[in-house]
């Protein structure tokens, strides 16, 4: 019988000092993120699954105060006792929570209460960290690791939380300036279909590649049976997605799943989320503002049943064409690390992937960017899947064989929400770019399209 | 065929310096109502009745603007040309408008834009009121004392709107202090049945009786018949009505309207919207937080419906007990109001109504206060019926005899709000104490309950 | 104080075999009117307001078997003890009841089951009328006579409802033939503007006019004042709507009530309820199938929304224009009826009311017809008002002055209805020709038009 | 690139005379479930999911109607032109259907004009049959067998809609008697664990092993991967449940995936679907009413949620148990095959399937049946894991590696519906017996529960 997967593979790996750098580093870089931002851009709520930057600031700090001040540092005092109940998310073992849906009903504790709780809390966790000398260091390690991989999480649904709040604004807002633009060029690079092999192959966590930290519904490691298949040498762009909308992709109701028609249809949807017609041209809301549509730069904002329905259609073109299993993805983008011969610390970096520090330097909007080109197949193979957008696969996010919760709240993180939806690989332009490895599996519910979600094709033999 | 009834009765009986002294008082007044409040508090919306305090700063400006600067001020030009989009209401015949449930998706103008647009509008103002030599004086004063009821209406919302934003907290947080609070007595002054005779009377605005304004709902002047009646000496109390509740009056259908019982069934309705229960005592929330529930004041934020079920209940104890016509209760106060030898415009202070001004210098919360017991019955029938809580009439909110919407913007001020309303009467302790009159006709469905509505009861004899 | 005003103004008028004659009569009219309907169609219940015919048929039979056999026929025994959850409407004095929406979803009892509960109770009220021999003569007679009331009124809901429910069948089915259709003929008659004076005058029943018996509600009499008015000489008719539709009425915002608005835009409502536009042609769903519209016949399923901003449109024609008032309706037929030197009871059936027994002989389906234009005003004010259409009136249901429900079942039978709805006046060609009465207060809220609803114009002078 | 995987495996293995003893055998099978009903059982739908008995009986036969006789009798004219409209499900290739929420809103055609239709249709099938001399005789052939296997899907609905409809009823009706009750026994048969290694298997269609038909999504064959692992030697009892329910597993968020608990907290669930609790006893309704609850027999009328749950519970007394993955429960019922040395065909019948001969001969409900405990570890893997209830399984409901939909209206009969659903394997006591086999794939979203569904328990090593 398996017992549940830690998710820090090996002991501590780092020093406390280096961790340390590692909170103030990342603690800092959510400030950072909302560094163009007003008070009233931080409090809305624009539907349930968006919540607002200060309950992200607060929740993110309440995640280290409640599960390693309160434990570990003798005589620790709550900062505000009711943040217990504002700031827990979803973990019932902990207790009873704020309403989800009415995160942005609450004007108080106001933006200046959360940075000073920040900072009590930041005080208290370096205190701790230069001061702690008894011996759950390895159990402090594991869970301020766990705590800044949360932080990050919430890093990139900071940036995709404040994008929907900002579009519901009829006069399109901008945090960030406009990245500059190509000459526009409708062709975008030549798709090539990359061959690979698969059989009998090794899917999940492996520390070896993937670092020394995973969520533990990214293991137990396990065998998979892949039949060959090839897969895209770039993902869908913005063009290739303008034809299937000039095509009449959204009228025709055998390309889609029964439940996206059904979705389509009820909110009338005929273009990706962020999509804006105005005088017969294309526009983009993007936390740039709104800006002409860049036809070679990978599509985003797609729920699956638009990614499905997008391959659907191109099935016309290259017969078999479908999504990839997670399995297929995971696969290639291993072979092209070991094919780049980098560790896969290096190869998250490859794609384009979210640099806090950067953005605050330049101001330059993050944004998914056209695919280079490769020369040959087989330096194809060697470019990275990762960045840009998340890869919608069709693979149901389900537990891997052996997988069991942890124990305590930290089994509420990943393990519930284990039915309908599916898995996303390879991170985004919004996430951060050491937060990113070829095991994570993101998941959302097929219908979702707030977040940065975009597709790569994959065919049958 | 009737005219359209003006808003004002008689050319502008005020010079323009009182005008604009009007103008800088009044204006100066929404501001100060915001004066204890945060910037979160004000971009919240809590539901879709209910606007952020920063759209009722914008709204109330823009009303300004639109309706006079734009016609009036020669070269003027817009403070933001979205504005218009903006902070329009529901008026259709100026053009689309936000939509309303979304008032609180928009952080954007911010709450120091909306500041610096009052600041240009009211410059503006002023700089017409000084300088204006056309022959539109009398427009231009019409529709200013219009947009000066118009604003101090939304001061009344400021406060209940407010009230309802800060109530979605868990915590309860307060604007303003408590008003002290005299020795629990849960007797509270005898309700007495105050006897008057009817006959064919004379309903709506009167410019002797009422002042030189009024809204165009109120009028024409007509006569109706009414059979002798009684009036209860003071309202519902709250410890009137915690015996309802008690009583089991929650729980039995034989009181409640059809509607009204699916009304409190769907959402669960055990007692008066801002009441809560704790360790067995009763506390009620207000803009002074949670404090006790005070048994001898005037019972707050009832619904038409609790209204009509309470003097179902009542009818008990006096049989033929009822809700008071709209006709009856204007009769009733027109009496109060000669009985007491005053005019109209002193008789609107008698009340408990609102004063900014104080409210700004002592930060006291407006309250309903206790009635103090009249010492004989005809010195009852001298008291005011005003202030303190709107008083539900079991009146549907229908035009007069004869009314006829105004031309243009104004004409949607009033007539297309004629149907499922009920009329409620009297003003309360949030209503600026010089914008109630006798004739004024307040209305609302009869579900809503988040306004400072109260009762008091009627008798058939 | 006043008392509750009874149902019957007078002791039983009937002789005991007359009562049983009309007990038979009306009876025998439930099932005639089933004549030409198959099982299934008595089965389906199309949306929450609306009763399958198996539940008419068996709920007002319950009315008699609860009201009047367990009560007064000795040793009677249920003729299935569930029928009383099953088959109370809205009586919770009497017990908890089945969820009305839920009505169509009980196969059993069957159809035959309900017949043979008809024939049961039947046999035991017509034993009872041939052998009682105690001292309730005259309660068993009031509640007899109300039943009967109450069955003619579900005879008019039959009708409503099961045209409701044929009309989800895309393929329009009928229940009986259509009448003879005169050759059409776009003008109609011409519109008249009939002058009353008004002045105090007295609304409600009024035994010597309507006849012995009224609901409650009917009551107390009481006197009103009325300014004068003109009444159109006849009702709206289709062609008149037609015009209203092709002017944009249903896309001009500012004819609407603010309520009305909201409900066309959100249910998409162009033209009422049963027009259906074919190949650029109106047509119109009856008990007959899809017909040809015939414009001379007036308008009907119109819910008040639409009676309101028809009249609002037609303030362009006839300024002043609007729904009557209950009051001056009511007066205005007064007045007809004694004009025309007759008693109420001839009165009612001056219009074109349901007549069960022809209905049953001819099979020609009931429907509006074409007003026949009167010769002289003079005339024209003696035509009946009554029939045709349920004429809306922009009066709330409200309870007259002096009104208190009775004690009992019986007082949750009007009373409880009391907000949000508005009273109708007339009867229609549904309506059984001797359940009509001047006095009769219908009412349904104002977004309802499955009900034989449509208008006539009043005007102020 | 793939093809299509076509659903029948072998050229028409059936002679002409078999394929009409078939056809009609199968289609008199349809209407001797309507046995016991009355015509009112047969048009009521009591939820969007669930369709009448009419409808049932019109789409099947629209199904031979619309794919055979259309296209393949010459001569043949539309028994009516508007069944396309009215009897077609989900082909959207094949033309517009009636909205499916609304089948119960349908009185016309009645049902004997459905009875009509399938007597027309099934005489131009006969003919058909007996005189066809074309070059189409596969195609035909195919699509019959296709016609067939559909019938007989919907006599598994049938049976699970009718007693959803009935179950609306407060008084419990019953279709059939029920079986003889054992005397109640708490314990129940002992669960064993049998163990399965597992290693590279083949998951989907064999026709040696299935038989000569299956759906498209059963196929193609493919590898996968199974570590080795338990199964349970017999389902989850009533019993077992009961258990759950009382030690609070309704109430412990824990135990809960995150949508399932959303879900029962919405809907209230407490207990399966049918359960009732009646003066402190569970009963639970069937096709034989009310009865009470066996204990011994399987639990069923389960979401997936409940059986998730159920698991996550039982862990505490086998850590490591869970739902069963598609390819173990497949890969163990072929095994059991396999040990029993019985063809497929064989094993379908072992479970407690559907019997409609005997069904309606004996009159006796078709109910899940307590398993027989198996001698020896050895003999218990040679037991059957079909009949009685579906068994849910974690795995999504996605396309086999390989699949792709057939071309035409058949296309649509299965693929579209791979999102948002969950494999369930091994037929049930409402699946006619011939029906099944191993590699059907039944799926339904994780929240359906009025199918015969429940729950055998995996658990790792």
């Amino acid at each position: 019988m398996p017992s549940p997967v830690p998710m820090t593979a090996a002991p501590p790996p780092q020093s406390w000092t280096h961790l340390k750098e590692n909170y103030q580093h990342i603690r800092q870089g959510s400030l950072d993120l909302t560094h163009t931002m007003c008070v009233e851009d931080q409090i809305i709520q624009s539907m349930p699954d968006v919540s607002p930057t200060k309950w992200h600031l607060g929740h993110t700090t309440w995640f280290f105060e409640r599960l390693i001040l309160k434990s570990f540092a003798s005589g620790y005092e709550d900062f505000d006792p009711n943040f217990d109940y504002l700031f827990n998310s979803y973990y019932y073992t902990i207790g009873q929570m704020h309403f989800r849906p009415n995160r942005g009903l609450l004007s108080r504790p106001t933006l200046a209460d959360v940075h000073a709780y920040r900072a009590f809390v930041d005080a208290a966790m370096v205190t701790l960290l230069d001061q702690y000398s008894g011996d759950a260091v390895g159990e402090i390690a594991d869970k301020l690791i766990i705590g800044l991989q949360h932080e990050q999480q919430h890093q990139e649904l900071m940036l995709t939380d404040i994008k929907h709040v900002l579009a519901q604004n009829p006069f399109f807002p901008a945090l960030f300036t406009a990245p500059p633009r190509p000459s526009e060029d409708e062709d975008g690079s030549i798709l090539d279909w990359l061959r690979f092999e698969g059989g009998l192959v090794s899917l999940g966590y492996d520390a070896d590649e993937d670092g020394p930290f995973a969520y533990d519904n990214e293991g137990p490691a396990h065998k998979t049976w892949l039949d060959p298949f090839y897969l895209a040498s770039r993902p869908v762009t913005n063009g290739d997605y303008r034809r299937f909308i000039e095509d009449g992709g959204y009228a025709d109701v055998r390309l889609w799943l029964s439940d996206g028609w059904a979705k389509i249809t009820a909110e009338n949807w005929t273009h990706p989320l962020y999509w804006v017609r105005e005088e017969g041209q294309w526009f983009e809301f993007g936390l740039d503002g709104l800006q002409p549509l860049n036809p070679d730069a990978p599509v985003s904002h797609l729920s699956y049943y638009e990614a499905q329905a997008f391959a659907h259609w191109a099935d016309r073109m290259w017969p078999g064409v479908r999504l990839p299993r997670e399995a297929e993805w995971e696969y290639a983008a291993r072979q092209a690390a070991q094919h780049a011969g980098d560790r896969a610390e290096n190869q998250a970096q490859h794609g384009n992937l979210l640099d806090i520090q950067r953005l605050k330097q330049d101001g330059i909007a993050p944004t998914p960017r056209p695919a280079v080109a490769a020369e040959t197949a087989d330096s194809a193979k060697r470019q990275s899947l990762c960045g840009n957008v998340w890869c919608w696969t069709q693979s149901a996010y389900s537990p891997y064989p052996g997988f069991r919760p942890l124990e305590g709240p930290l089994g509420e993180y990943n393990g519930k929400f284990m039915s309908g939806q599916l898995v996303l690989k390879g991170g985004s332009c919004y996430t951060p770019r050491d937060h990113n490895r070829l095991s994570y599996r993101n998941f959302f519910p097929p219908d979702a399209r707030w977040q940065m979600t975009g597709l790569r094709l994959a065919r049958d033999l």
